[in-house]
């Protein structure tokens, strides 16, 4: 990898959350043959939580992943196909050996920020086959800087090619991303990657600080389409570094167009940062616990946000949100 | 004024350019009620192009000025009302005179970024008669650095209390508003305020750089509801600052539901980046243009994005509108 700048491009698994799963063969291939044109790295397809993620509990995708990810490689020539791994949602054999016979070129392989551990498997299997693996650790403000640094070292040791940060909540300031970046870009022998949600409006200043701190490789999406208040806006990030002379390859107006397609195809309502994406990352919880949190909040008659704040007090994951409803009920009799 | 950062609301006047300029009694009553509560120093309203300027050319007001004024001022208790006025559109005895007598208690005269001789007397004006007087100078990307501090300084002596630089056509990346905020907070006497635009995704990164290189004064505008891409959300920027310890003296809380009040009552269309946006960002075109850009590129059937590459080329302001056409001729023949 050199010194220039990769974009990978999230919209088609991360914006997969903003339409619960229900991306359609058309829109795919729209969509990738647009992207195919405009030098971005790779593209990743798939249910937003990833291969095999596809159920009843998280949401149902329209399309089996065999159907997403054979649509989108037989649109693709340059631009390389990734897709989202959480070991738990995805197995080697059920799932990961079949996406790569589909022609997945990078697997990137998620854990919560202090659980590398369950990624080495994963990571062996895909180096083993010769494909490009990656490490990403979700929900990485839940961490400290050295933590971080000890869990991205395991995923190396893991053969993880590069490692990237998830900024899951959006929570992050830019010295916080700053300091992480800098620790592990100092401290690892791979590449460092960035992945901004953009709750508190900074998803493209921080994209700008993590490689100003040495990130070689930044997620976006266009339009932004992605979990909550959605991703850094990708064809944004590609005019500002462009404005700043980074080396990008990127064809602007073409990933405009593309961004185009995103809001004439996808998009039911534009993404924007909304009063609840603001409370969800001042308490640092996961975008996703929203939907849940408005419910609730609305059957027990208690604020949304004093939900968030406790959920964030509390320190909830992904996978805890039976907790929302033990908060409302305190919140209501406190009422 | 203390070392606090006023938060300045550009809802109500830069927000009238997304919606034409057809704000109702109602709305600005349920808005300016809302936000005397949220301690936010000063709420604008007007049309989007300030005192006066309600004409069929630039778009008529729903309401006049006086009808706007003194319904907001009848809400505000807490939070100052402010104008926007440049002269040519905005006369002293006409407009100022009467405004005044309204109730308003800022006024913040503008001109181009090389103009500021025309602010004179209207500065004047307004100390003479005991009200806050702020110079604000737009497209200020289009001077240098010093050229501004020239400028700002003659606003400072005509009697300016503070100075405002627009970014109006959201083109400045962070180390353009460090470079310029830190000349003009060593040099001027008075506190300098940033106003964003958020064409290229900055408008809370380049606020936050601001403030870190001295300015007092932040716009914004709740939902980001401004011309264009809209200015920095100012929700957001007040949950950041509240984050990293600035004192804003603001309930966050009440400022979310003021908030929520534009998305429900005002927008038609939520504020997003558009394509054009970015490229009238990277043109350094200020993006009043678009409408037009968007019109003639249709009829001379050429990309608007070559009309907005040119008019930057060439430098065109406010009121050169005709330039689009004869660029659009010209691009039609090359092709």
């Amino acid at each position: 990898m050199t010194n220039k700048i990769n974009l990978y491009d999230v919209t088609l698994r991360d914006g997969s959350h903003a339409i619960s799963h229900q991306l359609t063969i058309s829109q795919i291939e729209h969509y990738t043959k647009a992207i195919d044109q405009t030098g971005i790295y790779a593209v990743e397809v798939g249910h937003g939580n990833g291969l095999g993620a596809s159920s009843v509990l998280v949401g149902k995708s329209q399309l089996s992943d065999e159907v997403l990810l054979k649509t989108a490689k037989s649109n693709l020539e340059h631009t390389k196909l990734g897709i989202h791994v959480i070991p738990g949602f995805a197995t080697i054999k059920k799932d990961i050996e079949k996406a790569l016979s589909w022609g997945v070129d990078i697997v990137r392989v998620a854990s919560h920020c202090t659980e590398a551990d369950i990624t080495e498997r994963h990571l062996g299997y895909v180096r083993e086959k010769g494909k490009e693996a990656y490490g990403l650790l979700m929900m990485s403000h839940m961490a400290s800087p050295e933590t971080l640094l000890d869990e991205a070292i395991k995923m190396q040791t893991y053969g993880a090619e590069a490692i990237i940060i998830l900024d899951s909540a959006g929570s992050y300031l830019p010295d916080d991303v700053k300091e992480r970046i800098t620790l592990l870009s100092q401290n690892l022998n791979v590449p460092v990657g960035f992945h901004a949600h953009n709750n508190l409006g900074l998803g493209i200043s921080n994209s700008l600080v993590a490689i100003e701190a040495g990130a070689q490789i930044i997620d976006g999406a266009t339009k932004g389409f992605g979990a909550g208040a959605g991703n850094a806006q990708l064809e944004v990030l590609a005019a500002v570094l462009q404005k700043m002379n980074y080396k990008t390859n990127i064809d602007l107006y073409k990933l405009l167009d593309t961004a185009d397609i995103v809001e004439k195809d996808f998009i039911k309502e534009p993404i924007t940062i909304s009063s609840l994406s603001i409370v969800s990352a001042i308490a640092g919880v996961f975008s996703g616990f929203a939907k849940h949190v408005k419910r609730v909040a609305k059957e027990f008659n208690v604020d949304p946000r004093d939900i968030f704040m406790e959920l964030g007090r509390q320190k909830v994951v992904a996978g805890q949100e039976d907790t929302i409803i033990d908060i409302a009920l305190k919140l209501q009799k406190r009422i």
